[in-house]
């Protein structure tokens, strides 16, 4: 597991007084498959699910996030094993194919890993159908504590994540997702080339911590929040959404249909409340 | 077609001293599903192809770009008809279900529609793999005009793109793409929530104005820069991408394989090469 999220590269620094060579640093970017088997009837079946590219490094726990926020397994507990294909000969690629083997309990809804996860059976598709799609996936809302968020820790979040986040200083190249209790303290942080990957390695964190749902927790987010951010989010149970940039209509129209506390445009002395002003202090 | 890129939300804006009501401005995100309508043998087939959240506008172009980006058509010539869907009832949703005919004379390999273009038939996934997938389904280079790029147009795109780029101004929720000829003379620029999207919609506005490959001009990208950006740059023909962003390390490794040359982090007076410098005056 010796991958690194940053390699090394050498580059032409350009000003307008003069152009040097210097060796950069650079978010690393590798696809990584993800095979699902599982048994059907009689037989083991294997299938993979999908390619994505990411940066190296929580690799289990992106897998397993991203198989319990696509609603593939509901716990830790449907995973019987997860390791690299031991079919894979080079060192290099054996880490980029991950095989989940759930347990013989488990059975997939295999049409869920087609890509129509957002159509419902109308013809036609919406932000609303979206979040139609949702409800349907996400069960009861778990039970949430009376207690609040102070604003102060608000406009702390973006700092702490800086300061937590130490690649990002020098590639400008990945993404942070993070959890933190109501006080600040940070539960983990996983950085990734993709938003989506960040926050499925938090949620595969938080599945093999057994801390599912993930209420009563703050979920930072570095970057914009679309639609499948806060789905994902929904999922796992998170209530409470502080992202740096800004949110899209349908992330806002999602937070509102899940009663999700949506913040955004994080400053150290401002922020904007999207939804859910409720579980802030003011 | 009335879909705008923006709406108007009334939130909460809180600093030290006060909480405000106040309305602000969202980048709209909605799903498209995008279907291909094609011959196969004596029959006419249709399937869907991706859902994909977008902003609205430009939407032709955005599956044109798509379609051409991903190896399913080859040029303008092969779509027969673009079309809303009619069975879709309301104006809202008919917008986000686009139908693609082709050409009797195109037979799209379906599979490619799957979800593994990275993989080849080996076991193993990698960088490696991913560029040589991509070196299979691009042709010749297309012959290259000797000239070269002024440095000083380089540190003026940031500027440009943004003069040019009005709605980001106000929701800072849009990434842009847009295409420059060597003396920074804009020819199109394309925004949406995904900037795969905003590159997709670049490319769709090259193939209806017959002007695919597109070599000879510079793409901008408003973000980072991954493998994807760079992949769908590499079909159509472009071979200079300047990004506001940082590139990952595997985007320089697709435009080192290709001869693409790859600026990125420009600022006003300094920018860095990752890849190709030979067609920058310096």
């Amino acid at each position: 597991m010796g991958a690194s999220k940053v390699i090394h590269k050498s580059i032409q620094k350009v000003d307008r007084q003069k152009l040097v060579q210097e060796n950069d640093l650079l978010a690393v970017e590798e696809p990584l498959e993800i095979r699902l088997k599982y048994s059907s009837g009689e037989e083991i079946s294997e299938r993979s699910l999908s390619v994505t590219m990411r940066t190296p490094g929580n690799d289990f726990e992106l897998v397993a996030g991203f198989l319990f926020a696509e609603n593939l397994i509901c716990s830790y507990k449907d995973i019987e094993k997860i390791y690299h294909c031991p079919q894979v000969k080079s060192d290099e690629e054996r880490e980029n194919v991950i095989i989940v083997k759930v347990g013989p309990h488990v059975t997939p809804d295999m049409k869920k890993t087609e890509r129509h996860f957002y159509t419902t059976s109308s013809c036609g598709v919406c932000g609303k159908s979206s979040i139609e799609a949702l409800n349907f996936r996400v069960g009861q809302h778990p039970p949430e504590s009376s207690e609040k968020v102070a604003q102060s820790l608000i406009y702390s979040l973006p700092e702490t994540l800086k300061r937590h986040q130490l690649v990002f200083e020098y590639t400008g190249g990945l993404h942070a997702a993070a959890l933190f209790d109501f006080y600040g303290q940070l539960l983990f942080l996983r950085e990734d080339i993709g938003r989506h990957n960040a926050l499925d390695k938090v949620i595969g964190a938080g599945l093999f911590g057994k801390l599912l749902p993930l209420n009563n927790s703050v979920l930072v987010l570095s970057g914009r929040i679309g639609f499948e951010l806060v789905q994902k989010a929904v999922v796992a149970g998170i209530n409470l959404i502080v992202a740096i940039g800004a949110p899209s209509s349908l992330a806002v129209k999602t937070a509102e249909a899940f009663d999700v506390t949506l913040i955004g445009f994080v400053k150290k002395d401002r922020f904007n409340i999207y939804t859910g002003k409720h579980r802030i202090t003011l």
